[in-house]
């Protein structure tokens, strides 16, 4: 049994641990989190154990990400459970800072993020990925480690930071590990958490759909539009009529495909299901 | 006589020196300039060399810190002359990046500044900020030196940057040293190179405005608009007409004070004289 993490809420002394490591040799994960942990981020937490001689896990329910109306007060907070669920896996510290920690009361410089911040997610949330960047941009600094691991399932933000990084100079190499689903399909995510039985049955029209996409576009459509008309029969037919977007894109730019090239494209979907909004997206 | 600088233009080459200074154990200070180097920078490459083990002075003609119709195009490039300046001090390296090293072609991430950007130059250069800010981060990326050290002469400048250094968790110190000036007065900015000999003589009314300020102050005037009077007068009785803004304000927000108070106040002045723009201020 690996020994327990350390958890550190002082930002100056999460740094200086890394530092520490960093001098004696060592390599650095970090896997930037807002709890509520589940095997999604327990499989980026291995990608870094197994590749990386030490592993930092920061959790924090970042408020400069949500908007007005969106989940930030209800949103899950599990500390002591998600610490339990690290255990295990050999993770080295857990940065948990407060709030105050990150942000003084005055707080006013955030990061611009690039411009692939804008479609999708960045249309239906604004102001979003401002926050997802300068909590990323400031954590970075906190952590300094040498590579910092994202899901798949947030692709945009993963995109969103890996622009950040290149065009900011940021010394960290990004990596992106793949969608944990369960079972029948649906994408790990905390806001799960929020489903009724019925909904969450209702939920999984949304992998359906992606799949669908995935199995034309494999029979060798290439054309976008009827592809999306399948994935949109497909969640409605499941009830789910509040869809904020569904769309076929450049897997680098998110700029909608009109014809699909290989290895090019993704499919995502972001929708409403009771008062849950869900994501999720899959490569074509 | 000193080893003289080695010239290094690749970014993660730079990173890789200070690194490697730093892993045996050696300081490093950065003077990141936009060139045409002058005594004002000497004398923050002097406060480096002495105090830390290796210095880094960076050379770049920013250009998203320029507005349209400002002088990017005709700001002085002396490159050679530059690192002539820089062999007798010391300086162990001088950071020379090209323009496409630093910013591709489609370069969209920024900085948003903290909002002690707003006033102030902020009102009179829109997006002046935003770039100083931008290219800020990125040069303590690629220079992670343990302390950059700024002159006071941009002194909304050095806030701007110790607040972004501040509430970004950037790992630098930030050094401020005091402005140098020319016998009788005048500033030293690298704009000076712009001035005829007369707009020289017209030019000293901006430092001899400070100094009544300076002195008013001192002979115990607590009210500000009396002492911004006066500054005003000097500069229309030396014919200086186009003045962005004469102002005393707080040293930590530049929020106008009306009363002054101790070690609190800074009187700042941005003026035109011909097509140059000079910027100047004294602590009261």
């Amino acid at each position: 049994m690996p020994t327990p993490p350390q958890i550190i809420s002082d930002p100056t002394a999460m740094r200086d641990m890394v530092r520490r490591s960093q001098r004696s040799g060592m390599t650095v994960g970090v896997v930037p989190t807002m709890g509520a942990l589940h095997e999604g981020h327990l499989s980026l937490v291995r990608a870094s154990t197994r590749a990386y001689d030490e592993t930092v896990v920061t959790v924090f329910v970042n408020p400069t990400q949500f908007g007005p109306g969106e989940d930030f007060d209800r949103y899950p907070r599990t500390l002591n459970s998600d610490v339990g669920k690290l255990a295990p896996l050999g993770v080295n510290y857990v940065f948990a800072p407060a709030s105050d920690a990150i942000y003084a009361a005055d707080h006013s410089t955030y990061v611009e993020p690039p411009s692939v911040a804008l479609p999708l997610e960045g249309e239906c949330r604004p102001g979003h990925f401002r926050g997802v960047a300068t909590i990323v941009l400031k954590l970075f600094n906190i952590v300094p480690a040498d590579v910092a691991i994202f899901g798949q399932k947030d692709y945009q933000q993963s995109l969103v930071i890996r622009r950040m990084v290149a065009e900011l100079d940021i010394p960290v190499d990004v990596h992106v590990e793949p969608t944990v689903r369960e079972a029948d399909g649906l994408a790990l995510s905390s806001r799960n958490a929020y489903l009724s039985t019925n909904q969450r049955t209702q939920a999984l029209a949304i992998s359906r759909a992606l799949r669908q996409a995935t199995a034309m576009y494999a029979a060798g459509e290439k054309s976008a539009s009827p592809i999306l008309a399948a994935m949109r029969k497909i969640l409605a037919d499941a009830g789910i009529d509040e869809i904020d977007y569904v769309a076929i894109a450049d897997r680098e730019t998110l700029q909608p495909c009109e014809t699909i090239h290989d290895d090019q494209a993704v499919a995502l979907i972001a929708a409403h299901v009771g008062s849950t909004r869900l994501i999720d997206n899959m490569f074509l």
